[in-house]
C-alpha cells in the first residue's frame, strides 16, 4: 500500500541545533523530528526539509514531508509531535498530501529575514534572535546596493564555497529589501532557491555598504565578478530566520 | 574619603540565573556584577538592588547602587562592565550620585509586567519570556476582578509565605490593568512597593479569572480574608518582568 505524505509547517529556535540537517555526534532539527516521529507512529521515516538551514539559523516556516503507513488525522499528529518536541521545536501545521508533494522539489519560493539591532547595546532577551551592529547603517545605501542585486544573475560572489558541486551558481532574487523600525533593521530577501550561506553573505555584504565602508555602486562589479572575496563577509547566524516557503 | 556612590540601571535575561540575590553554590545577577565592578575597579564592593528578582524572572529595567574609591566616568564603567558581563545581563545606564541615594530605599514605585502568550502553539523564540495559556481568557473579567485590588490594602492572601518576619503585609497598589494585543496578554502592575512573589501571585489568580475558574465579584472576599489559599496559584517566573524603579 502507498504510504500517506504528511506536510508539516515547523518553527524552531536554531540556538541549540547543528542546524537542520541530520549529521553524526550532533543534535539536529531533522533528527528531533524524526525520533519524534518513530516515539509516535512507530514507523522509521526520513523528514525531507525544503532545504537545510546552518548552526544557530532559526525557522519561522521551515516546511518538510515525510511517509507514514499509519494514517493519523494531521491535528492529532500535530498534537503528539508537539507534546513529544522540545519548546524549541514546534510543529504548527500538519497536513496530509498527495504523494507528488515534495518539500524540496515543489518550492515556488523561499524568503529569508536577517534581523540586526543596530545600537550601542543589546537587549538581553534579543541577543540570540538578533545580530548586534553598533556602527548606524545607512538605510537608503543599503537599499540601493540591493536594487543592483535583484534579478536573475550568477550569485557565486554572494555564496560559501560549498565543498560540493552545485549545478548552477544563477538563482533569480525576487525581492531584496531593507527596513527599519526604531533600533531594528530586517533584510527581507526573497527568491526561487538559495546558493549556501547566500542570505548571510548577502546580510554580511549590506551591513559593509550601510556602515560606508563598500560604495553601493560597486555592487555590479562584485557581483559580476562570480568570486567570492573577503570584501563579502558572512554575517553571524543568530539574525537569520527562513521566514516562508511557497508552494 | 567618602567612597563615590554609583546608580546603573541593569537589564537582564533571568532565565540562567538563581535570581537576583547573591546565595552560595548558585550564580545570581548581584554576584555576576559584583564580581565584574571588581575585576574593572580593583574594588570589592557590595551591589544593593531596588530589590530582589526570583529565579527565571527577567528584568527590562532593574536599579542598583554601589560605592567605589575610585572615580571612573559613568560611560566608561559601563562600557567596561558591559565588556566583561555576559550578554544576558547588560548596563543601560551608569550614573554618579550623593551618597543619599539608595537603590532600595529611595524607590517611589515600582511597576512589574507580566507576559501571557494565549494561544495554542507557543512560538519557540518567546518560551522563556512569556507564560503559556492555552485556554482563552477573558480580558474583561481579568480587569474587572483587577478594579477590585487596587488600592492600599493588606495582600497577604496574594503573597507567598516567605519565611521571614515581614513588617507589614499592606501595600499601595496603584495600577493593575490587563492589556491583549493578538495572542499577548499583558498585565501591568504598579504599586510602592510589592510583597514575595506578589506580581506572580496576582497573575496566577487573574489567569484563573480569565479562563472563568474563579467569578471577579468574589475578589473581594479573597483580598479581605488576608489568607493565602490555593484559589491563588503561583504563576510561572518566566513571563515575569521587572519593567521599571522610580525614584
Amino acid at each position: 500500500m502507498t504510504p500517506q505524505r504528511y506536510k508539516i509547517t515547523v518553527s524552531y529556535d536554531g540556538t541549540d541545533y547543528a542546524g537542520w540537517q541530520l549529521q553524526p555526534n550532533h543534535v539536529t532539527v531533522q533528527q528531533q523530528l524524526e525520533t519524534a516521529i518513530r516515539n509516535i507512529s512507530g514507523e522509521t521515516t526520513k523528514v525531507h526539509g525544503s532545504g537545510r538551514t546552518d548552526q544557530g539559523v532559526h525557522a519561522r516556516k521551515q516546511v518538510a514531508h515525510f511517509d507514514l503507513h499509519k494514517t493519523p488525522a494531521p491535528q492529532s499528529l500535530k498534537k503528539g509531535l508537539n507534546a513529544l518536541l522540545p519548546g524549541n521545536i514546534r510543529i504548527i501545521k500538519a497536513e496530509k498530501k498527495d504523494p507528488s508533494f515534495h518539500a524540496r522539489k515543489s518550492t515556488t519560493s523561499k524568503e529569508y529575514r536577517y534581523f540586526i539591532w543596530n545600537a550601542e547595546i543589546m537587549p538581553p532577551f534579543l541577543r540570540k534572535y538578533r545580530t548586534h551592529v553598533t556602527n548606524p547603517l545607512d538605510i537608503a545605501s543599503m537599499n540601493r546596493a540591493a536594487s543592483y542585486l535583484v534579478g536573475k544573475y550568477d550569485f557565486a560572489a554572494f555564496s560559501a564555497n560549498p565543498n560540493r558541486v552545485v549545478q548552477s551558481t544563477v538563482r533569480s532574487l525576487k525581492d531584496l529589501k531593507i527596513r527599519k523600525k526604531g533600533n531594528e533593521i530586517v533584510i527581507i530577501a526573497a527568491a526561487d532557491g538559495f546558493l549556501y550561506k547566500m542570505v548571510r553573505s548577502l546580510a554580511g555584504f549590506l551591513i559593509r555598504v550601510g556602515d560606508g565602508s563598500i560604495p553601493p555602486t560597486e555592487t555590479s562589479t562584485i557581483l559580476s565578478s562570480a568570486t567570492r572575496t573577503a570584501r563579502v563577509p558572512t554575517a553571524p547566524p543568530e539574525g537569520l530566520f527562513l521566514w516562508n516557503v511557497v508552494y
